[in-house]
């Protein structure tokens, strides 16, 4: 059985997504930001660096096995599976490049617009415009990318694709000023928020966990 | 013939670390980014996010393979060499846990802080200072991992330590009025930083591209 350790955020749905995809068993441990309970001691002997999401797979070979990072979690949860990165060959690189591109990119540049446009009570022009621009950029990258593919690094969906989804939908509601002007230019980005949100594991992974 | 499209910053530094360390045959393509050259078409090509590192492997089985993204050119180096990244079980994702933590947090935060700290001529309090908290939260997460083992996912060296510890030492100089502070209460990111930069290859790769 797999534990996974989640709240209502885009890294955390990530996982969600894809456990629901891969119709393994697994068990969810809410951990609420909003009380701090990432702070608590229980949970940083799961997760050194206090964030979700985080896993435990007491049926991993060799024993119980803890896994912190998103972008680990999806890879190790691809690599037990089979499913959605090729185990072997360029495409699992060419899918890691797309899959680290959304972890060292995507999602802090996001993530920063977020606190500086939306939550931070100052609103800081240069900050704001700085992040706005870059998200601007890597959505302009993604939609170069998938005007040539359907999905993120080619022609099958890949745990990149799942990286990258709950990012950028959640960034149209949370963060709506900013990026739906963005994306009007970006057709192919609103093709692609489509075509994933269609699936069924997408819907139900983007609703856990259940408060 | 492996070639590194590369320039002087710490994410380029890792690739130059890994291929040093491997002893592997590659030529390096400069990409002057104060000359603006990550922009060029030719580079797109290579690079569809305008980003140093990349690399194209002539010799990739099944045809030449071009990647982006420094975590996942490390991945991909790794496992062609079945060094410094186990290959299978348990500890290849506990090290892919540490390696993301460091391109999805210690980089973007460490990047954001020498923009706003450093290289922005408007001095923001507010945002100078979410970043170096940033900075000395995840700097306190090495620490106490450090404390228990000589590398950071446990006592191998991996491409985790090579992907951390070019912009750890970088940051001790040219974000030294925040970063000196903070290292003085974290001795084992200070003995680690000692024994990672004690390594020959890595003192090789932390100089390239010769100018």
């Amino acid at each position: 059985m797999i534990t996974l350790y989640t709240w209502t955020t885009s890294n955390g749905r990530k996982i969600a997504i894809m456990l629901e995809e891969l119709g393994l068993q697994y068990q969810i441990h809410p951990v609420d930001l909003s009380a701090g309970e990432q702070f608590a001691p229980a949970f940083l002997e799961v997760s050194p660096n206090n964030k979700i999401p985080a896993i435990v797979d007491e049926d991993a070979e060799g024993g119980p096995l803890t896994l912190f990072e998103s972008g680990a979690i999806l890879t190790y949860l691809a690599d037990l599976s089979g499913q959605y990165l090729a185990l072997t060959g360029a495409q699992r690189y060419r899918t890691l490049s797309w899959l680290n591109w959304q972890v060292g990119g995507l999602g802090p540049m996001l993530g920063q617009l977020g606190f500086f446009g939306v939550r931070s009570p100052d609103r800081l022009p240069i900050a704001i415009e700085r992040f706005r621009e870059e998200a601007n950029r890597l959505f302009g990258v993604m939609d170069r990318q998938l005007q040539k593919h359907l999905y993120l690094s080619g022609d099958e969906y890949t745990i990149a694709d799942i990286a990258a989804y709950p990012w950028t939908v959640t960034a149209t509601t949370l963060m709506q000023e900013y990026v739906l002007p963005m994306l009007e230019t970006k057709p192919s980005v609103r093709a692609w928020l489509e075509r994933i949100g269609q699936r069924p594991a997408v819907q139900r992974g983007m609703v856990l966990p259940k408060l």
